[in-house]
């Protein structure tokens, strides 16, 4: 099957530098502060997204570089699937994070909430919407007005 | 800057054929069912996963063949940073739904809540762990035991 190739957007960058004593879940690093370094280059898709509490980090586990199957995760002393866990060593080492958003300045995004290794390539961003625990306060920036709307509005051909 | 070489997992089947009509979140999509079939070499990843009533589903935009930084997203009139949208042509078209998880048998995952076009490559499987809008009556499987945990435990060396 055919080979799907992106390219770094941006680097994160964290407190830790070593994969040991990594927050396992956003929500075990809640108050950590880190910072993304986006690359000059897509600096103007970052507008409008100073409006939203909350954001999704789309990561590459740069230091996984294997994988298996069956798993023993962090919080369980079983084997269990890759697939429902969040462990880095996946089939493909795409890390996702929900972390709070701080501040804008320039290319550089002030983060807050961070479970991710210092130096981690970013490969997407994108609004968090919904509520979840450890997101309280939320904002959702522009989308605040279409709530309503998010329910049944459907997709035309803009984007083909 | 490098680039990052991923390989579809999987392919995920649903009734949107066409780019025009495709809900565009998962909570426009609600009620609406597809399937995952998933390649058998990484079927004893799916072990466990049945726990879980709702899966992010991480896949690439395989339509999507080109981008802009801003763009008009469907809710809205104005020019948006693409990173504060969801719109499918980004600099890594890669998506992410939150879907419902009704069954897996062998390689197959029936899902629903969908608002993923017919023939999409699937990245990866993530199981969903936070409340939000449209996943009522969740459950998170062989989490729920550890709930206490996942807000303070830190990694160890395990996955180095």
């Amino acid at each position: 099957m055919r080979q799907i190739s992106y390219k770094p957007i941006g680097i994160i960058h964290t407190p830790f530098k070593e994969i040991e004593g990594v927050p396992i879940q956003p929500s075990a690093g809640k108050g950590i502060k880190g910072h993304v370094v986006i690359n000059e280059e897509y600096v103007d898709g970052l507008f409008d997204l100073d409006g939203f509490s909350h954001i999704y980090l789309l990561y590459h586990f740069h230091l996984s570089k294997s994988y298996e199957l069956k798993v023993k995760p962090y919080l369980d002393t079983q084997l269990r699937g890759v697939f429902s866990t969040r462990v880095p060593k996946r089939p493909n080492p795409i890390g996702l994070s929900v972390v709070k958003l701080n501040k804008i300045e320039l290319n550089t995004l002030d983060i807050e909430n961070v479970d991710i290794i210092d130096g981690t390539p970013l490969l997407d961003i994108k609004p968090y919407v919904e509520e979840m625990n450890e997101a309280d306060q939320l904002r959702i920036g522009w989308l605040s007005d279409y709530i309503p709307e998010m329910k049944t509005k459907r997709s035309d051909k803009r984007f083909k």
